[in-house]
């Protein structure tokens, strides 16, 4: 099939960098191939064959992302699978609580919501059992004193006449308190915001969130392989509206 | 805990401002706490123990951005917990049927079907009976003549040469029966529309239908307060995006 | 009724224009006049009974475009009316095949796998079986060269130096395999894409294949009737930022 030669050459381009394969291998319902025998094709050798084995993102950090992208969409029903994909490649169970906590505030509270149902029942079927948080103070990471001064300023002069206590929950609660949740590494946290943004359709917030992954310590070919990712999970559309904002970050990275 | 510090200064900043809770207080799943323990933190302490009392819009009006933000993003199997509250905020059965109607055409009809099924059951269970419209003729708003004219004639040559009876079906069904229905306030359409354009990524769309709510009453401390509910429904980026907007339409109005 | 009244003038203006009705005529659920007995009204009188009888797109091509919209949107719930609909309009079993393997691509794996699940008990139901395709190889479309040219010449440098992958896998098999398919035409591709992109709401990626439908085609009053049925099941919003964006096309092939 001309399908194979072509997507034999991408994979020949990437085999020698091919990695170990995640633990439990995704494959697609057996219903694709009753209904869309051609999707199953693409699932199979390109979806999971290819895109999911490519080095320029660790299998947990492609699971960050797609787990983001279906939590964004309201995809909830399809997490179970993503879920448990996610725990063999290695992301803890307390990550996954997380990001769904994360994700409450960047995608709104209902996601959320339907996202811990799904949790919960994988959770369960595992044995898995998240701590219930200390009365201690939780240690909280310290933000650059210098770049938090001036983000604090941005949202207050943004949403002064307007929502300023929408500024508020941003800088006290958002900013000073979710984002310096050690449960999450920062580099996390911007990734699945990043995720979540490109797979909404908000490229226009995308370049605060990438600077601030890159300052974290996001590489460009892992920026750019997160939308070569998102592409499969989001829709192309979503992917190529990203582009050039990241290439705009980029550039602007290099004066 | 810091973040109880961080958000008792916010809860102090507004408990003076605080007025009589809703008769249900709503309250997250039990599967919050077991799956992402901060998550039901937040939603107890901050969104409900915090936002929902907010004074800058009743009980009844977050109602109403809540469940247009439901609708309009297609969550319909969240809106069960969010109709029962609304009737205890005081929205009548028959504002809900109007809500679903009106985002029929603001979000499409299939989030319409889907939230019909889940008010079907909500009504069900409280014995709430719809009645039929009247085969009499139904007493229709008047809207303002001259503002009228000239939205008519921006939808026609907008449309022109392109669509021109999606302009029809704007001016004789949208506008010319839709919108003229008593069954809601004309403000209480804009409400909900703002919410749903808001929650949906639109923001493109706001200046219309913000300046129409404002000239139905709408203050601006209520269009700032929409925003900020839903930063929590629809999630921070879509609530960020709208700022803008809404800030370019309150200095429009001071000219 | 005054709805009825403008509603009439609406149909007079289209009744000349009426052709056959689809063979299995639509209907709301029950539910639905059971609890917004309005929305019932409008569904009946104006979007079963007018807007999918218009001419200007054939029954097939309006089932083209709606499931397109739901699957796009995550509506799964609600394909099964519409893929029996499809089927009576005169769709072929392969082209809904077809039409879920495109829209993987352009709206994300998780709405195509979500559609499979209802398409399989749709296709069932009625004893449809989709053959497994070949070992032989398929015949592929051949697009014309010079422009094939200069899109992938445009992909690759859209790409360069953000994802340059995802510009291989654009040109590999995005275009060089998956639109040169033969189970659907490119027309339809183009149709399928353009709802799917409106429906999103990314308007900004019309132009390239608004472009494409015409030159496969597409006639201006198909592509205004596109918009003015997407208006309905993807929500007025989405339909009206459109309409600018299609008259520049519009503009554009004129010159």
């Amino acid at each position: 099939m001309k399908l194979i030669v072509a997507m034999s050459s991408l994979l020949l381009a990437t085999v020698s960098q091919a990695q170990e394969a995640p633990r439990s291998a995704p494959a697609p319902s057996p219903d694709v191939k009753i209904v869309a025998p051609q999707l199953d094709t693409y699932t199979r050798e390109l979806l999971f064959g290819d895109v999911w084995k490519r080095k320029e993102l660790s299998p947990r950090d492609r699971s960050l992302v797609t787990l983001s992208s279906l939590l964004a969409n309201g995809q909830s029903a399809l997490m179970t699978g993503h879920l448990n994909l996610a725990l063999d490649n290695g992301l803890l169970p307390k990550e996954i609580s997380a990001l769904i906590t994360h994700l409450a505030f960047y995608t709104g509270w209902p996601n959320a919501m339907s996202a811990v149902g799904v949790a919960k029942a994988v959770f369960a079927q595992r044995g898995i059992q998240i701590a219930t948080p200390s009365s201690e103070p939780a240690s909280l990471l310290t933000p650059d004193a210098e770049s938090e001064k001036h983000r604090r300023a941005a949202v207050a002069a943004a949403t002064s006449g307007v929502a300023p206590d929408l500024g508020n929950y941003t800088n006290e609660v958002l900013f000073g308190d979710l984002w310096r949740q050690s449960d999450l590494t920062p580099r996390d946290r911007s990734l699945i915001t990043m995720a979540a943004l490109i797979a909404r359709g908000q490229a226009e917030q995308l370049p605060f969130h990438l600077n601030r992954a890159m300052d974290s310590g996001l590489t460009r070919e892992q920026a750019g392989e997160v939308v070569t990712h998102l592409a499969f999970y989001a829709g192309w559309p979503r992917a190529m509206s990203a582009v050039p904002v990241i290439k705009a970050v980029f550039e602007s990275r290099e004066k």
